[in-house]
């Protein structure tokens, strides 16, 4: 084990040998093995957005095997989707790639101002999976967010006593937030503190811009002359605000884009700190090669090994 | 135990033995044993539309006897309902039909915007009747669908546990979605990828019409130009968003038709390697000699008997 | 045991010896053992209307006891009431009656459009009081409907296990229903659906007038030529849609009336092959003697002792 | 034991020997002991009107211990207070008092068209504090009432397992009652019938007043002639409401008075055949000698030993 | 033990063993040990502000061990902060310092009339990070008390079982309450009475003002001529109100202000009969040396050692 994966694992002292073995097998797995960087693949899409928003620009997607086997030959640290998803390929590829269930999820056939999701899948699920993480999302700043929060606590409670980790995606949405305010830099820092302190191990946060929105916050940053101009500087303070950068915390990618843009917001991630990233839409809605060809790209950047 | 049933059987390899025997069960019955699809007859229209609405037309049919005996005649894979249903048959036909318990329903006294329903029935209910399968409904677009996938989810992990199947009629009603919405292409292919993501191993779904409702899915459908004009195509379309075909996806026949409109939307289900039918208005509501006839010349088509 | 009686028996091929065997006990006890016919005793009207607006007219009826010694020397089939009357002299009457517990209950200090009701007791209470069944109301056409259907799931699902037997009131109510319609032919046959689909094993509803509410039924009525013109013609109508027959569906006598009113609605009942009564306000608000009196006047016409 | 204690507890035949045990302790302690008459101590205001609004008049009355000290002194038949105030004092007056747990309780920093109560307790800790009784209280014509119903059900059941007995605070309110129809007669008369049915063992209203609330009951009333001109009258009505005098109920107090006027509401208590007195205001609210006196006062009514 | 402790504890009666000796933890801990008087350093501002307006200003506090040093050195009786800062210190700091683990919480993303928090730990939680207390606010005043108030007791319950302290945080907010009325007199002490009445061990509200915000109490105030002039009169009303100073009752010191400020609140405390103080954004957001300084100051003044 290299010494920064044991590292990583020491901030981690009220977790059981169980969790710590898990957080392990996602840190030691791929090309990131060993770094104490990570790039998870996410697939809840068909879910999120349904079919053929999803699939149709590369159809191989619609098969769920193909993306156990896409994150096994890309070398990612691991593979998350929710229960269909997973039970159509964990027997085939059992052992092949550490695996996250997405226990909740929700869809766009209905659009509502304070989103919430449905649990979709239980920590049973992911026990008779073989997975290595539960994963969760909450709603910051939705009116359902105290219900979100509590159902999250009782699911990591289980998941933790029987030795599962726990990713937390954390997405301020709805109440009195802007659009603008859900990626910006005080509500993003925020949306990751609250992750860490509902007890998650690796935190999932959206890259943030340098909007402030709350007007209380807004006044510290400027008095305290808190650096966020650069994306690097942004991921810096996220970074910090998760438990002075002792919670594994990675960031999403958003819509499909071209390589550079991905790239150059990896270097920024990298730069400031951040754990890694996970990567759905830019991974599986590109032609599989170019997928692979990106995610090593990527990894190269969190590795060290390009620039 | 045939090879095709066997192929079906690996899509799900991460049920245990049992659910996969009542998989099996369900495959290997009746006149489509073996072929790998499969007719089921539903009957909860009592419930859903009242009696008289369901049953004067063909008076026999007020028997709960009467739908066994028909299922079993016609060689039907198996037989749904709701709970009082199959507790009134559920003796005197053991061991000729695999049966599903319906686990929840709603009645048509009362209209409303966002439908749910009502649980109507126990996973244990369906174990001590001799089941094969649970049933259950969901209303994707529904303001109550969070509700029911977490409902279905905690049904779906007790009925594996015991070993038996989960079939899931997959409806959107309700909520933002216009009437003509319901059965859009976008919608009805959404709503099964939405099922087999909540762990189904049968969905049920209505036939689509070639209307597409989202404007973000319409985008893309154009833009991948999904073929969607004739119904074996756009049948095609939701086995491919059920799993790329890893999950049996069958369709529901509407209300009573003629034999002939009947039999060409089964040839178009075939055609576009739709899994199957469950007819339910078109069978009880014909006279018995009628529906056995039209229900042979269904599965005729579907087993390559007839064209 | 009367061959009638054990034919009724034969329809319950999904419960279990201790079931049957109580439903026998309300059979097989009073002055209709073994006709197949009920005559039920329920006082729950002192919770649902006060007690003055119940017992003030006789007030011999304020005791508790009262009620078990009419429906003992009356010769009822079972006597009904929620806990705290069964509670009052389940001891002192032990063996002498079959008891129902009624499990929910509804005051009228708040007048609702959407009535629901409250849950007053427990199976183990039935079962610690020596009671033969569970009685529960539900209200088809309430917006709280789904809500009670599923309660009385979980409660028919337990009674049923511990052997005891399922009578469900099912009286439309609320909603979107006109108060006329709360009694409309095509709403009570779908009542008497609705709980017999739920499992019960005695449905109770009221006796339909000739109005059809819901238009789709009405229709059906209408191009299948249901005779509903005869209350003895609706009661047919009622006991058909009730499985054809094969559950136990019995009536309730609504506000006191005349002697002579009560018996041409019994020998209606009757004639519609209707399984007998439940007779409350118009047994324990007459003296006893007359109550007692008309009880035997009833139970003869059921008997075919008079006309 | 007294022939008029035994007599009362032959009434409970449902209750097992400890519930029966707990009962005769109330009934058997204090001043009144075996007379069958009950005098309880209250002290629920500091929850429910605040400290200073409770306590200010009489400091003493801050300190929890001084509650149980004066039931102890006065010869209460038993003191019931919530959670806190009981375990600030349940060790060191053990076996002094009986003791009851109210279980629920509210306060008045918010007022509400429709209250309702917070559970504080539960019969566990009843049990582990050496309580004789648990207390609920129920507002009948609240919006929230059936939710209330239930709630007691389940916690009576459980304290009757457990072999407590159960005493209920029956104050209707909110909903469509006028202020005058909380205590009106026909409305008390009700709430008594309402505790009763539900199960409890001791059953406490408002004394009522001569005005009739709700049209359907005030017509019988009339009809009827009952006599309820005389405040004893109505006692007497209402006692007849509760299962005709097999349950025992009691009366509250009100706001502090005088003691003439208390003692005036006393004698028509007794005369009406009422079984007693719940005085919380009246007397930890006076000195505390004071207390001592009208309470011994009240009891000697009661008793028979004054007029 | 000293003299202090052992009677202190002596007012705990009902407690078990175990919470008696949790309690004498956190009371024979640090620079106050055995005084009888608490300081406990709580940090839940990154959750309650989130994390630039929590740390910014002293950025060692983003790291979530700098609080369990900066408590340790410090002298505290204890440590207070939500599950993930504990999870993140609790081995590294086993034994040094009593641990509160708080156990609901909320986030300022969305300002609401009525708050509520979210549970985000459990008992089972504070067990295995080896907590001697639970923490847990309510919101006297707002819509959802009453569910808090019965969420508290469900888990000061499962606590006092497993031998752990209730710290209960008691801030009236909301409903019809003024911004002045959430710490004027009544309602503060009100809120001490409710949090005692709850069975907290250690309560803790806001340093009252002198306005007073309910009618109904305002006149009892006048009429009994509470003094209340002083911010130590207040103090000593509130003690008085916390059953008459036998329950530990300690303030919360507000938002940042001067080391004089502080210390003058402090005084009063001390004179009013206070246990002691909850110092939290005066402590963590001032450098770690004036923090140090400040509440070794406050420590002295409670301890007598400095007036």
């Amino acid at each position: 084990m290299s010494d920064r994966v044991r590292e990583i694992l020491s901030w981690y002292g009220s977790d059981n040998p169980g969790t710590l073995t898990n957080l392990a097998r996602l840190l030691n797995h791929g090309h990131l093995a060993g770094t104490g960087k990570l790039v998870i693949l996410p697939v809840d899409q068909g879910f999120e957005h349904g079919p053929a928003r999803s699939f149709a620009m590369n159809p191989a997607g619609y098969d769920p095997r193909y993306h156990f086997q896409l994150a096994v030959d890309a070398g990612c640290s691991g593979y998350a989707a929710p229960l269909g998803f997973l039970e159509a390929g964990a027997r085939e590829f059992a052992g092949e790639i550490p695996l996250i269930l997405k226990l909740n999820n929700r869809d766009s056939l209905m659009d509502e101002k304070d989103p919430a999701q449905a649990v979709t899948g239980s920590v049973a699920d992911a026990v008779r999976l073989g997975c290595a993480a539960i994963g969760y999302t909450i709603y910051p700043a939705s009116a359902h967010r105290l219900e979100m929060y509590g159902q999250l606590r009782a699911l990591a409670e289980e998941a933790k006593r029987v030795g599962l980790a726990v990713v937390v995606w954390s997405y301020p949405r709805g109440g009195q937030l802007s659009k603008e305010g859900e990626t910006a830099m005080d509500v993003c820092a925020y949306a990751a503190q609250i992750a860490a302190q509902l007890g998650a191990h690796i935190v999932k946060v959206k890259l943030p811009s340098a909007h402030l929105e709350q007007k209380a916050a807004a006044a510290v940053y400027e008095k305290q002359c808190i650096p966020i101009a650069t994306l690097a500087e942004r991921v810096r303070h996220v970074v910090e605000s998760t438990f002075a950068g002792r919670r594994l915390v990675i960031f999403s990618g958003g819509p499909a884009s071209t390589d550079d843009a991905v790239l150059e917001e990896i270097r920024a991630i990298r730069d400031g700190g951040g754990f890694g990233s996970i990567i759905g839409r830019n991974s599986f809605q590109r032609k599989r090669a170019d997928a692979i060809k990106l995610l090593h790209n990527i990894m190269d950047v969190y590795a060290g090994r390009a620039k």
